[in-house]
């Protein structure tokens, strides 16, 4: 078999691992497996970056497109993350017929069609398992393991900060202010944590999730996002009480009646008992429906420098077998339809049960306002409870509907919050089961 | 590209299953992923099954060799299970150059070797993903998204039946006998229930694994098996009190001084906080842990019709993919090595924490004589309870020990049941964390 040669671009973290694992295994895929890969070109702009790397046997440059001139390369890993750079990048590298290996979520999510398509113009093909999950094998079950299924339902806690910060609130009651900051010093958050607390990160895995699970694209910007940074740490309070947790959860459904996808990021109260409950900390998870497996459940580390090389290396050797047989990834798995956008169901008609926690003043008839306009707009109450506060200006009343569309609950609190005795924004976390 | 003509021997349960989503997903695979698959031909002893099976577009006939010496089959599907005639047909389906998917574990753990040196011998390919944990991408996610590791432990729940069986106990407070009968009546175990519940089952599955993870071949009759028959509602109870609940377990562990590796099924006492410890009844889970990944747990239906007729389907996928393009299976995955037998550390050596319940008359210096005798074997004792108990003939002496060779453990137990007060055999699992 003839040398296959890769070029890494971007020795950060990831980059990083991937040099390491890559010097450990290179031998085992060498001699025991009969594949001939070699690590031949690693560009960074930091080059300082390498001196603390086992390099020795590639050609190390501060120029991306030395990696992408080299016409001996013919898998480009792309490490670098960013929508700029990284896009004329990998699509420069399938111009010149390179594999590209990439773990780039929010360029896939954003600028899917472009890459796909570029990919398939040119017969080379795009491998993405380090995008979503970490070391998580989410994309090879999904294309691979579940050929023979038809997926009807995905939920995921697929964002370690987020997910990190709400067992801290859970476990240390704090607010979500203190947390972060704790995050931050342990790194656990970035210095600007908006694209995972606002839930964006969330939403570009669930971009590339959902499109691979119902062959299209489903185009980032239509995918309903609420982050996690309106959580009160009463809310997690109120929802132990009841027997839930708060979780930063990804929603996809196969819709019954209409070819619309329901696709949604937002906090979700589950109930303790779910196995999406016990997911803590760091952990990722993602819960698959299959119409004949059933539950499937893949449970890891989503992010970090090992866990996520792991992925890029199980990458790394399926283009090279698909290299070494000239066979192309997209046939015959579920695959990323550039060229079929999906439509996805407004979040006004999404069906749910709602936590509701209002603050109002503490006087009487106020339950019976809000519990008339609720009835006005057809949402029924399962349960409702008047809390102690510690303050005498407001006291919370959290009320659990039944099942309610989301466009009338909207309506409802609009006309509630109108009212006097609403001392603040009402909280709203739909609940999932 | 050439058709490829499959053909499935056994349209039981599972075979049942296959060609159900075959006659749905085969025009997928057709017309949308490019792999022209045909079920050509289907063979069962019992051919009352095919009328209610869509098999319109195959031969069915009775003889499985009508299968097997059809020129026109590239891959025989073997799910009629058992290691004699089942062993015999595969290795004649190997000797005509056909690939093999199966999910037979019996004959995979006992007969492996012969089965791949036979493949081997003729360029072609065992698939067996189906084996191991039903609908569980097991096999695909050692061997493929995890080859950039060394796993070095792996822990599972891989057997439903006692599973279903230990969840209902815990759960019902009731013995054994009356919890293994419900299980008979309800589908979830066999009318002889001997290999599930004498932890065989588990067994083969461990094999299989082991092999795959360790790149050799684990002899299946040299793991240490036990399985679940002796297991007390009141160990369940003891357990439950302390914080803890018992499983059936499968462990496999590299060792770190030697090249023998730890590979068992036993009962095992799991911390209630455990991630395996919240698989309940027929749910099977495993727990990998690689060297750079770190955790993996996947979690599913390890059994069914549908669960593991998903597992073949994706298995037929890959062998038509290799055929599609010439590819053996074995490069480059972690591989199951028929020439090198592993060596399995004896279960003597294994060095655990231990519950023991001794069951003693209610008298004097009982607790003083066991605890001596722990003593000179080295066993230090972390906690003892001596429970009430309904007769007074017997009572109860709980205790947990730090960490203790099996070895010394199983002498001093011998000791101490040569005393007069003890009254039944001593109770003994270990605990995992």
């Amino acid at each position: 078999m003839n040398p296959i040669k890769i070029g890494l671009v971007g020795a950060g973290t990831v980059g990083g691992g991937v040099i390491k694992l890559l010097a450990e295994k290179l031998p085992f895929f060498n001699n025991e497996c009969g594949l001939p890969i070699s690590l031949a070109r690693i560009a960074d702009k930091a080059t300082a970056r390498f001196k603390d790397l086992p390099v020795e046997n590639a050609i190390c440059s501060a120029d991306a497109y030395d990696v992408v001139k080299d016409p001996e390369i013919q898998i480009v890993i792309e490490l670098i993350g960013g929508t700029t750079f990284a896009r004329k990048l990998i699509l420069d590298a399938l111009k010149a017929k390179k594999h590209v290996v990439t773990a780039n979520k929010a360029l896939l999510a954003e600028y899917g069609p472009e890459i796909f398509e570029a990919a398939e113009k040119n017969g080379v093909s795009v491998y993405f398992e380090a995008s979503v999950g970490g070391g998580i094998p989410v994309i090879k079950t999904i294309r691979e393991a579940m050929i023979g299924n038809n997926i009807i339902s995905l939920k995921t806690i697929i964002n370690g900060t987020c997910n990190y910060i709400l067992t801290q609130m859970t476990e240390k009651g704090l607010p979500f202010d203190a947390i972060l900051k704790q995050a931050q010093k342990r790194g656990y958050a970035e210095e600007d944590p908006t694209l995972d607390i606002g839930g964006g990160d969330s939403g570009h895995k669930l971009a590339i999730m959902a499109s691979l699970i119902f062959s299209g694209y489903v185009p980032f910007s239509k995918i309903s996002i609420e982050g996690i940074t309106n959580i009160a740490k009463e809310d997690i309070a109120f929802a132990a009480d009841m027997g839930y947790c708060i979780k930063l959860l990804g929603v996809l459904k196969r819709s019954e009646n209409d070819s619309s996808i329901d696709a949604r990021v937002h906090p979700a109260m589950l109930p303790k008992g779910h196995i999406l409950a016990s997911v803590s900390n760091v952990f990722n998870a993602v819960l698959l429906q299959g119409d004949a497996v059933g539950s499937i459940l893949l449970y890891g580390r989503g992010a970090g420098e090992l866990p996520t090389a792991t992925a890029v290396i199980s990458d790394i050797v399926d283009a090279s077998r698909n290299i070494a047989c000239a066979m192309p990834q997209r046939i015959p798995m579920n695959s990323y339809r550039h060229d079929r956008e999906l439509s996805i169901k407004s979040i006004d008609t999404v069906i749910s049960r709602y936590y509701l926690c209002f603050w109002v003043a503490d006087k009487p008839k106020v339950l019976a306002s809000i519990a008339t306009v609720l009835g006005n707009w057809g949402i029924s109450i399962a349960s409702v409870r008047q809390r102690e506060s510690e303050s005498v200006a407001r006291v919370p009343v959290v009320i659990i509907s039944h099942h309610a569309m989301e466009k009338n609950v909207r309506q409802a609190l609009s006309e509630i919050e109108a009212m006097d005795f609403v001392k603040q924004t009402t909280h709203v976390i739909r609940i999932e089961d």
